[in-house]
């Protein structure tokens, strides 16, 4: 699990960020890559990387507002340009199915994959056999959801050591212990997996939310997160335009990731307003609060790796 | 009249070229901005650039193809996000209006200032008093319109000789005499403009075309331009494609620059399969035809002056 941010700033593009866009590559896990949100030019972006647009299968949105999805049409245009042939899923709320059909209808654009556009309300809305992912509504001022991701727990690692100490080399049989819960082997042997096998790992958890009001009801939706994404259109100083224009401050997200019990925050969503310094000091209001905190810039590439 | 190319590029984006969008600038004629096409990150590309968008009062849209309208609501929505409120009005074929109040509505964005939406027909679409456009439909997959501009002949110089000559020292009266058809002096004297004024300057003619095949009626429309801006999304040796993408080759928009005895040619819409050395061939092809020929490159910019 990786997450790359191609697009940092809100409202409008700027020199410094481009419109939000957020990259979960799964290739390891599923050999896919989900992305939520698409603003304007999230093609471009990922012109700059190495992330290829047909391995996207799954585009989550938060919700509709232009900086979240004028990107949409351009990138699935170009990644039928480029030969995708696998089958893609949008999830977003009410109207983004008008929108994306609307497009590329009247620009006559034609897809060579089939594209599956899911409305979506609060609860489970993506069940596979890796991940699930769950929906929340946000309060913002148009309906804007939030989204955590679940890595289902992964078997731990064969204990060699024990194997060895029961007279087994290594070589295919190992494999077939790992994927069996029990194996005979040719000596008439029954080896049960719980025997020589490691705890579960616990599966990871990021939560990526839309633009959104700070609430106590978002806490239990976080919790625990391994990483939670988050807004941070504002500085501490500006609770007043936050609360009007319906984001979160600095301050009230790192509160969010502190009530929530989460590993780690990564702010995003930066007014224009801020640059440099001011950055840095957006970064520190946070820290006071959560410590393990950073602000992705565009191009912020992090991975999440398995809690010890 | 300045123009500048914010997208060079066919089709989809690429790190060399973005998708299609033209600036003319008349700011120093009319203090405005005219826009042709508007593809993906365009405003992305202004900001590379001193052009403010809330000069930009007319945008011109050639047809519905994604590379030529994804940019629009990203660009009208930023508009108004920094502040402009002067009318706008976008000129384009049937669909556009529905396009751009669909993806507007949807995103909940609420523009600060009138803009107006004319789906045009062939014909004149402006009729201002230093401006003329007409459109023409061309020969494309989807409806594509061609856009000449016409300059209104402006007055010559005031022959300086000649007024002080007549013991007329320059000063207000130089306005007044060029302003007026005659003019009464303080001694009585009558001055008639048209005696101590040069011939009209001739008004610039600049064509803008969509993507189109060659048609011989082309022709007539482009007639006479100062410049003709045209696509050649093709080599000449790709002449099969480009009949059947519904495009134009190097070669056949030379040969029209050429029947329509234009002064300059400037192509642009050039596929991503020709680089470098490759776009070097292209313009040996054009200008075999044509010789004051440039392939345009994004931010590529020029003057266009009065014919002497």
């Amino acid at each position: 699990m990786e997450l790359t941010f191609l697009g940092t700033g809100a409202g409008l593009p700027s020199k410094e960020r481009n419109v939000t866009a957020i990259v979960l590559s799964l290739l390891q896990e599923i050999n896919h890559i989900w992305l939520f949100d698409c603003g304007e030019a999230t093609q471009h972006q990922i012109l700059q990387t190495s992330i290829k647009p047909r391995k996207i299968n799954k585009i989550f949105i938060t919700h509709l507002h232009g900086d979240h999805i004028y990107g949409l049409p351009g990138l699935l245009s170009s990644r039928s340009f480029q030969g995708g042939e696998e089958a893609l899923t949008v999830y977003g709320p009410v109207g983004i199915k008008q929108y994306i059909e609307t497009s590329l209808t009247l620009s006559e654009s034609h897809l060579t994959y089939p594209l599956e556009i899911i409305e979506i309300d609060e609860g489970i809305i993506v069940e596979e056999e890796a991940f699930h992912v769950y929906a929340k509504k946000l309060d913002h001022a148009i309906p804007s959801f939030g989204y955590r991701i679940i890595e289902k727990d992964r078997p731990g690692e064969l204990l060699v050591n024990k194997l060895m100490d029961l007279g087994i080399k290594p070589g295919p049989i190992y494999s077939k212990i790992k994927e069996n819960p029990s194996v005979i082997l040719d000596n008439g042997q029954v080896i049960f997996r719980k025997d020589v096998i490691g705890p579960n790992k616990k599966g990871r958890i990021v939560s990526i939310l839309g633009d959104t009001r700070y609430r106590d009801e978002h806490i239990e939706f976080i919790k625990n997160s391994d990483v939670l994404v988050h807004e941070a259109t504002f500085a501490q100083e500006h609770e007043e335009l936050a609360k009007n224009y319906y984001h979160s401050t600095t301050t009230q997200t790192a509160a969010l990731a502190r009530n929530g019990n989460v590993k780690r925050l990564v702010l995003t969503h930066i007014s224009s307003r801020y640059q440099n310094e001011t950055t840095q000091s957006l970064l520190r209001e946070a820290q006071e609060l959560f410590e393990n905190t950073v602000i992705a810039e565009d191009f912020y590439h992090t991975s999440i790796e398995y809690q010890q």
